[in-house]
């Protein structure tokens, strides 16, 4: 299968995983259910369910076990965009290319989705996974909690928060992103490793290639909000300039960003050099990482 | 142990459970380990945490591991308590005697303070309990999360949002709260019993237990709210009436919600009847509840 169509297809999997462990907006509190769905469906690069099963694929784990370890960091990212676009943090109107939840419901519901589906994240990962021992299942969702916690991505939007405005160093934006966005990707590929039989070792290199690869995602991002637009993004473009908010372009330039671009994706590609042709869906999604448009 | 030693003890237990588990605010990021421990540390009833103590000495489960399963319930009802204090939800500025949290630090922090107590009760019943199975301890993390997600706790904050200036029936008032705080409730006290060896069958009468004491707690707040002061609540007073919030006092009357406090007291002590002395402190707990001034 070759990479565009299996993204797809992981993507379809990731869309129908989510249609089916949220909750239908017929159960009660029916405005509360849609509001969910609208902030999690028909959207998305998916990109954590992408790593998590291109990590899982070179242990040739069970897919429809990666499919529910996916959307449980996925339903994460997804409490974090909604919460993250709410008036008090970042005040963003459109999502996705859509109205962003609060905008489209109101604020208190769009709180409500974010607590939610958060919620909903370990519920998912809580229930049985067939093959998985229950042991080994615990590390699973204490990872993922890890990850999302205040010494996670949570801290990183903290920290976010206090450097706007703020001169930073390279150094201190690689902290708050090693946070904010990387704890979670990290967490993705780990996970996809744990739904087969990484060894500790494997998953320290795993752990190596998800921190270069979770970097250059946010390197790339910096760079695309600097030079597309809101149409080609569906997000609202500039606004970390608008923002005032450091980027790697704007304390580098966007020459030098371009070159810690390339030199991250070569690093993420050394470190799955162990794995043989097994990590063949990771070394493409990190290549995809760096080309995509949006 | 007489009752208020016993309760005093848990108190102490659960403030020292909650102490150890929060990171301590010399790590980055500093403020927001701040808020946390502002927001949950110094204060409360810990009623859940007594309730899980409560039902596990039913089944005479370790205390360490009480310890754990309690403050997970406690920080879920801590995010709660934060969330549902913002400008967007009740709008208060004043829980547990001190300001909240988003007066006395800001919204954003606020915000990403709820988000991270809730990630922190995942990552808490996460951690290795000694005597307890790795499978059990998946079905403690499963009935956490159901309970506090949008068929639970978060979903009976939105039917609340919902309510606002309605004119609501007894079973639908009974709807609401049987979600917002009953969930929890509930969830606190079968986890209490499954850190012991309760069988199905008791689980079953423990969660009937549950919903009485549960809906019994929320009669009881809508009688202390509509006259006691804003001095002995710590918390605002009267504020539900201001809200225009649907009441048991203010839908049946001060004199009828008594008399329905009274049944579902001697409800909730009949639902106990067939653990003879074991259930003691869960009798005492729900004459606690009933004669509280706070």
């Amino acid at each position: 299968m070759d990479f565009p169509t299996w993204m797809s297809a992981i993507q379809q999997r990731a869309e129908s995983a989510l249609d089916a462990v949220l909750p239908a907006p017929t159960f009660a509190p029916a405005r509360l259910h849609d509001a969910m769905r609208y902030a999690t469906l028909g959207g998305g690069k998916r990109v954590r369910p992408l790593l998590c099963h291109a990590a899982g694929a070179v242990f040739k784990a069970d897919e429809k076990v990666l499919d529910t370890a996916g959307i449980a960091v996925e339903l994460i990212h997804a409490y974090s965009l909604v919460h993250d676009d709410l008036p008090c943090m970042d005040d963003d109107v459109l999502r996705r290319g859509k109205p962003t939840c609060h905008v489209e419901f109101d604020e208190a519901t769009a709180l409500l989705v974010g607590d939610a589906l958060q919620t909903l994240a370990f519920q998912t990962l809580s229930n049985h996974l067939p093959g998985i021992s229950p042991a080994r299942q615990l590390d699973m969702l204490h990872l993922l909690a890890t990850a999302s916690g205040s010494r996670g991505m949570a801290g990183g939007q903290a920290i976010d928060l206090a450097a706007v405005g703020q001169t930073l160093t390279v150094g201190e934006l690689e902290f708050m992103h090693i946070h904010k966005t990387g704890a979670l990707i990290r967490a993705a590929v780990l996970l996809g490793a744990h739904c087969g039989e990484a060894t500790p070792e494997q998953l320290e290199r795993l752990g190596h290639y998800a921190n270069r690869a979770g970097l250059l995602f946010q390197v790339v991002d910096d760079i695309l909000d600097a030079e597309a637009s809101t149409a080609t993004l569906g997000k609202t473009a500039g606004k970390d300039a608008a923002q005032n908010k450091p980027t790697y372009v704007n304390i580098l330039g966007a020459a030098e960003a371009k070159r810690m671009a390339a030199e991250l994706r070569q690093e993420a590609h050394d470190a799955l050099a162990g794995f043989g042709d097994a990590a063949e869906r990771l070394h493409q999604l990190t290549d995809f990482i760096v080309e995509r448009s949006f």
